[in-house]
């Protein structure tokens, strides 16, 4: 499949609806500004999904699995077989985006693009299977050109199927074991930065776990210092899920469907998403800060302003959920406050 | 009515099934403890409801108003009439706590304690009239003996209601024009403070604004110096609404029933209820800090880590009904998520 896609421009945000969003709010009963990013919140939904009165009441989650060849670096304090094992979890509805999602009412689907220890077919689980891993980014890329290709595509299809359902805002989440130190690497290598300076404790490495990580991404960033764009970057360091959240978010951006980020894994394929296209930017929404350690550093690279910082590290798209219904009650606060002119009430 | 309830010992944490709690959130399929403060708000409610499953589904929200002579100085950026007016929109269900207590299917209780422009019988809306306002706190006491006691009481009046109800959680807010200078000067008195640390802009005052309300809390301050105790200074400093909170956290604490704290003034009435009766302290839950400049400080004093920081400053309890969701979703993953064993996924 052709990649031109990636770069064609996203609908934009609808300036008149964010006018009117914003003069609306100020004739609404409370101080100027006093609901804060609530506030801001609705006026960004209303001008990215055009409409006086916006909603996210539908939710479209789709959490991406992969493989990484880098988890036989002993990067991670879960063994490989963790992935497909949540892959059953998740299926099963025990997993917390299984039980979060359940709770805000949001169809979740869950993708396997390749897990080395396979659970086979699942129900509510789409096989969109790439290879049974990526491969070792400390030896050679972590993708050939056409498994890059697959996972963005598979990426695509779910925001595809996500807009055609109806869904008002689409969120996405990942699972495999080493993915932050394939997220870590990929930042280290979009944005300049060392890996000692953004590697962190991921589902939870002790200070001699976090240092031998950060050593094997530096030697991956140094076998692969000669790619140089953000395509290159993802395809040498990145995975499967990584590769197929910064295609679903480019293809949300292109059809105007607002997007919530999670957690640093996300960002991160936000973030190669932007460079990719940084006509997405204005279509991201950012849920939280989690506590892994680079994730500040690669939210604030993005200039993103994140709902929550509540220290979680989950991924699986937790942290987005937790701030869906903030994002619900921004939308209800806008769309049925009175204003001080309906209500009688003094101005100041 | 004799005040000698306020210093009754509160129903302590269950330490049983806060240990309890604690052990199944390290089964769950999860990292330890990645899901942040969703994790230890869990704990927290099992402990406080003695349960094993903790639930707030059940909701209880009383706002409770009341005017301020200390308006007379011209401290805010809004006319007195509008808390009066303000009665009316919650009647109506147009104020932003109306909107938010429908969306999460809360009870909503509001509570006049004494307004200047009285709108009289509303649906919804409890009359506890005290009287049409306090004393402006420049001349004299804001409250003399029995009317504190009148406040007191009405806030623990809303608080049996809501157990009688079988609320799982309590949530307070307030609406009173010049209530910040009141919950300025009391945090000031409360804590050692001087004005100008904490005076912030309440409703929306400039710069002049706010120095001008420094000053006005600077003489309520040097005519109540020897107000030495937290009951005396709060009688002296504070509102009906403030009080009536102050009684209403007290008497949920005494009942084992959590409360979720709002925003400034509702802090400054719980540093209140601490500083009167120490064992309230467990049982409060924060819900934000908000943008009035002194409420960081206030959550400091209470050692208080709240859970969203979203820009907000506008009272009504707001803050805390949007914190609500988060609450409930800690519930759910708590009480819903697979343990290691259950699911079949390998542990660290």
């Amino acid at each position: 499949m052709s990649r031109e896609w990636l770069y064609q421009t996203c609908q934009p945000i609808d300036a008149g609806f964010e006018t009117a969003a914003r003069e609306h709010q100020a004739q609404l009963t409370k101080p100027p500004g006093s609901l804060g990013m609530l506030e801001s919140v609705a006026i960004r939904l209303a001008a990215l999904q055009r409409v006086a009165q916006p909603s996210v009441e539908h939710v479209w989650i789709s959490v991406f699995a992969g493989d990484h060849g880098v988890a036989a670096q002993n990067v991670s304090a879960f063994p490989q077989a963790v992935t497909g094992e949540m892959l059953r979890n998740f299926a099963h509805g025990g997993a917390a985006i299984s039980v979060l999602a359940r709770a805000l009412g949001a169809t979740l689907e869950v993708v396997n693009l390749g897990t080395v220890n396979d659970p086979g077919e699942l129900p509510e689980v789409r096989r969109a299977i790439i290879a049974a891993t990526t491969a070792d980014f400390c030896q050679q890329a972590a993708m050939s050109v056409a498994q890059l290709d697959a996972a963005f595509t598979a990426g695509a299809d779910s925001v595809r199927a996500a807009h055609a359902s109806g869904a008002q805002l689409f969120v996405g989440g990942e699972m495999g074991i080493a993915n932050t130190t394939s997220a870590t690497a990929l930042a280290c290598a979009l944005l300049g930065e060392t890996p000692d300076r953004l590697t962190g404790a991921g589902t939870g490495l002790d200070s001699a776990g976090i240092a031998h990580k950060s050593a094997v991404i530096a030697r991956g960033l140094a076998l692969h210092a000669d790619a140089n764009d953000a395509v290159e970057q993802l395809r040498c360091l990145g995975g499967f899920e990584i590769a197929a959240l910064t295609g679903a978010y480019i293809a949300a951006a292109q059809l105007g469907m607002p997007v919530l980020v999670d957690g640093f894994i996300t960002t991160v394929a936000a973030l190669a998403a932007v460079r990719i296209n940084p006509s997405v930017r204005e279509g991201l929404l950012f849920a939280h800060c989690s506590q892994e350690r680079g994730h500040r550093i690669v939210l604030d690279a993005l200039a993103a302003t994140p709902l929550l910082d509540l220290g979680m590290r989950l991924g699986e798209a937790s942290g987005a959920a937790t701030a869906v219904p903030l994002l619900r009650l921004a939308c209800v606060l806008h769309n049925q406050m009175a204003t001080f002119a309906q209500a009688g009430v003094s101005t100041a």
